[in-house]
């Protein structure tokens, strides 16, 4: 990563990208007037100047809501330049008028900025079951287009108006070199709840058992890569970063990561024509993306309702790779290993019992469970070899005291390894989701 | 079920069986003197008083318990006699040492009681990773010993004696004419947290994906019926009661119910040489043991930890029983959704998202989401093919303002179906588990 170094404005930190994010009342609250003061916005644009190359990723889930399916079919032409994004409405169970208002929204981006519809992508978060307010989100598109610009503040309001139950904006970008020349890569994300994601690229599930937020990310790039290499390199880094994060194990119907690459950096294209790529120039860009990925992703488990702790659980030695994956998301889920890392418990009972329900292989007499401050070698074992150690009480407690820390599971079977970002279970957390029922009966995806 | 009466009584209830509950200090908290008064009992004895048929399931969870495996190998031989418990340690993750306790503790009975020890069974909650305070539990098999006796208070007394956070202990009893003679079933268990259970006969995993308590169940009948006829009811009862229900989607890894059948009812002898079994009594049995076992597991979720709501999950339509079973466990163990159980806030876009990622087949257009009273014929539907019906917000409400109530989901895509009786969550249920880290931090199995 040294060749990585984080600069400010996010996703108009790369070259041609323009941002703004506006209020125009998605939730029909009638309250606010305008953009600048009032409530928080909800409706953001992101435009490059010029067309660029896109990759997706999508949720899992089997209910998938509308805006999805329009990205699904418009990511696979590979080619776009706008996205429109609201929060406060999913657009999810809302059948055929939810498809239209979908295409409607990138209608209108499209005909204020003279594109094609298809290169329009539109990503909706907020109640599901509710019909779009599509009279407000065209005259909140409309203000956008004349509000936008690539300065910090413009990024800023654009992660604003994707929040949800977020307390905070969440945004960064990087600078590298890519060829010979500077690239640059930002984003802006959300989450909060919801949180599991398990997206591909055709929002069909993977040959193993469907994973688990409502979690949405916007990614850009000035970098030149070609469609299909943009894509690879999408699913990597999300198989690496949103996909093993954890807020309260329930997928949503709304997941979406989208990357928009406009080659405005004017390095060697990735991708175009096998002969002239340098392989070297692939791996930067992968690394970039994967660590932007991975930090904004860390960020929504940090940001999780009610979250107070963060917890990395670190599976290794497993005998096949789905074992380890299998082993880390039963710990990670566990309402009871949840509860005790909230009340800093350093219960190794609770944690070896969920291994032992989880569909991996799991032999008692090798489990070894360690704790270390994140990224840290030195470690405090509770238990080796299925047995306490002599660690005392005490110390165990101060090692899972920390605000975040590493969970590290050894199952000595086998050389397979998996990571999961986690968070703990607290009263906050069901207190927020025992629902409001007045006001947020249908908010979800 | 007009055959069936509830007479008093539980475990002692059929002809021939004695019990008894006793304190022993298994926690080592050094208060309390004798049984009669002071701390909650923790340490029961059921014994018949002629050998008798024995069936069991037990955890499929990988770690298992040693009393788990002891009584995995002596119930294949299906005869025993005496049944020794004890609640505040779950002899879980206790190694060799642990295996020579279990069997130590089996022995003290059948010294006591000049049986052989392979027909004394041993069942344990508690703590995980802690050695059993032998001399303590020696001493209190002694006295339970004296203590026993048939009355409605000795039943009560060991009920008492196996609750872990458990608030009242849980009990009953049937009265069933079989083959021209009264018999009798009745039964104890404990519940309150990891509770989702998967139990089988073997211990061994089914085919179908693992489930996911520490929830005990010991039965005792004076019918007559042969082991292997004993094992099949019991699986059928406890694929449709504890196997069924879920607080919290963690496995236990001492999950075990046991069933005595000590045949002093002297009805034809069920399953004794095929011609001569009428198939009625077979059916007559069968209907008894599920109706004790599905009322027990109804206790059990009902004195969840932290649970103010009980609803029962009833999946309909789905294509095939796995997918039944999927759709329903998925609903049952959402965090989203337990937590909107909770607030009585009816909100199906978390219901139809967590079908939408489970396992199970599921068309948006096609799901149909409603409300009953408790086997009431009278829905209210809230989500008929996949939109919102126009029942009011106010009467969703009150259908899930119910201390108890049905949900209907039905997916319109087959004929199988699924029932799990499952709990909210709630504040209370993560501040009780979120550990006191002086006392709780190995409680667990």
């Amino acid at each position: 990563m040294t060749n990585l170094k984080e600069i400010a404005g996010a996703v108009v930190a790369p070259q041609g990208f323009l941002a703004g994010g506006v209020f125009c009342d998605i939730k029909r609250l009638g309250t606010g007037k305008g953009s600048q003061k009032g409530p928080k916005r909800d409706l953001a644009l992101i435009i490059s100047e010029v067309p660029a190359t896109v990759a997706g990723m999508f949720t899992t889930n089997q209910i998938c809501a509308a805006p999805v399916k329009v990205c699904l079919e418009r990511v696979a032409g590979g080619e776009a330049q706008a996205i429109v994004i609201n929060s406060g409405n999913a657009n999810a169970c809302t059948g055929r008028q939810g498809m239209k208002d979908a295409r409607a929204m990138t209608a209108e981006v499209a005909k204020l900025f003279h594109l094609p519809a298809a290169h329009v992508l539109v990503g909706s978060t907020g109640r599901i079951g509710v019909t779009m307010p599509l009279a407000n989100i065209r005259a909140g598109i409309r203000e956008a287009a004349q509000r936008l610009g690539n300065t910090p503040t413009h990024a800023a309001e654009a992660a604003e108006a994707i929040m949800t139950s977020d307390t905070r904006p969440k945004q960064m970008a990087v600078e590298f070199k890519l060829g010979g020349r500077v690239a640059r890569l930002g984003g802006i994300c959300k989450g909060a709840g919801m949180i599991h994601p398990g997206m591909s690229a055709t929002g069909r599930r993977p040959a193993a058992r469907p994973l688990h937020a409502t979690m949405l990310c916007f990614l850009t790039t000035d970098a030149a890569v070609d469609a299909r290499t943009l894509r690879r390199a999408l699913q990597e880094a999300v198989a690496r970063s949103f996909n093993r994060i954890t807020v309260d194990g329930d997928m949503s119907t709304n997941d979406t990561v989208l990357l928009l690459a406009n080659g405005l950096a004017e390095n060697p294209p990735l991708g175009a024509g096998r002969g002239r790529t340098r392989p070297r120039d692939v791996e930067t860009f992968q690394a970039a993306l994967n660590h932007v990925c991975l930090e904004l992703a860390k960020m929504i488990v940090r940001d999780g309702e009610g979250v107070h702790r963060v917890v990395t659980v670190r599976v290794s030695g497993a005998k096949h790779a789905a074992d380890a994956d299998a082993a880390a998301r039963a710990v990670a889920n566990s309402a009871l290993v949840k509860a005790s890392w909230h009340g800093g418990d350093p219960n190794w009972g609770r944690i070896i019992d969920a291994l032992g329900y989880s569909a991996a292989t799991v032999v008692e007499e090798k489990v070894d469970i360690g704790y270390s401050a994140p990224g840290s070698r030195k470690r405090v074992w509770s238990l080796k070899r299925g047995q306490p150690t002599k660690t005392t009480f005490p110390e165990l407690c101060r090692a899972v005291a920390l605000p975040e820390f590493d969970l590290h599971i050894q199952l000595n079977l086998g050389s397979a390894s998996a990571v999961m970002y986690a968070a703990d279970l607290t009263e906050d957390y069901v207190s927020f989701n025992k629902g409001d029922v007045t006001d947020a009966a249908t908010l979800g995806g």
